[in-house]
């Protein structure tokens, strides 16, 4: 699958997997609502009240930057399953101009963050390398 | 959410997403079709002839078995979200009594298994810890 193909499917889907890795090595996953602009990925940090390991990702993040997006297509007929996945570096942006490009990026995206902006922190990941698999090409 | 509505939310689903972290600190990951026994899960690695990179996941677990496994569930309503996370301890098994058990409920569990048994390796993968969220508890 070629890289603008990988692009056109990420963009289209509401949401991916993240992975990332601290330094303790336990690689760790969460879903999370993406937006794809370009070549960068960005999520927002729930603003809502939660434990503190529910933020492991961006202490993950603080440790190591490289991270990996995964969104896939999955059916019980699984000569039609595909995925795209997308290497990438990232940070976490708590204000300023690029904390309002992503927040107004995430709200023309999804509906719920036009209704009730996300006011945490966001996350910008630089896509450093897509990869693709169909099961039908 | 408990840990027993964890691994009941977990069997219930035909694929999870796998994260690894091989020596180089990329997390990586990949789709799998997983089995649940007990507190074990199982996969088997595609018996098509793939590129190299495909087994990434395989050579991680080699240099760092700490793997990490995702099933969510995701729609527009998102009152609706959940997932469940599997911190686990994986090992590749090619053959022998164990690859035999792994096989036999990869098998039972999904019928294009049945039809076409895998013939690669498995992993086994022993969850260290459960964790699991829903938007509507």
């Amino acid at each position: 699958m070629d890289v603008d193909e990988c692009r056109r499917r990420f963009a289209a889907v509401d949401h991916a997997h993240l992975a990332t890795t601290g330094d303790d090595g336990q690689p760790h996953l969460v879903p999370v609502v993406v937006t794809l602009v370009g070549d960068e990925i960005f999520f927002a940090v729930d603003h809502k009240p939660k434990r503190t390991t529910a933020l492991r990702h961006l202490r993950n993040i603080a440790e190591n930057p490289r991270v990996s997006f995964l969104v896939d297509h999955y059916e019980a007929n699984w000569t039609r399953l595909w995925w795209v996945r997308a290497d990438a570096e990232a940070r976490v942006v708590a204000g300023g101009e690029e904390h309002a490009r992503a927040v107004a990026a995430l709200q023309e995206r999804h509906r719920p963050y036009a209704v009730l902006p996300p006011t945490g922190p966001v996350v910008l990941a630089g896509v450093l390398r897509w990869s693709g698999w169909s099961a039908a090409a």
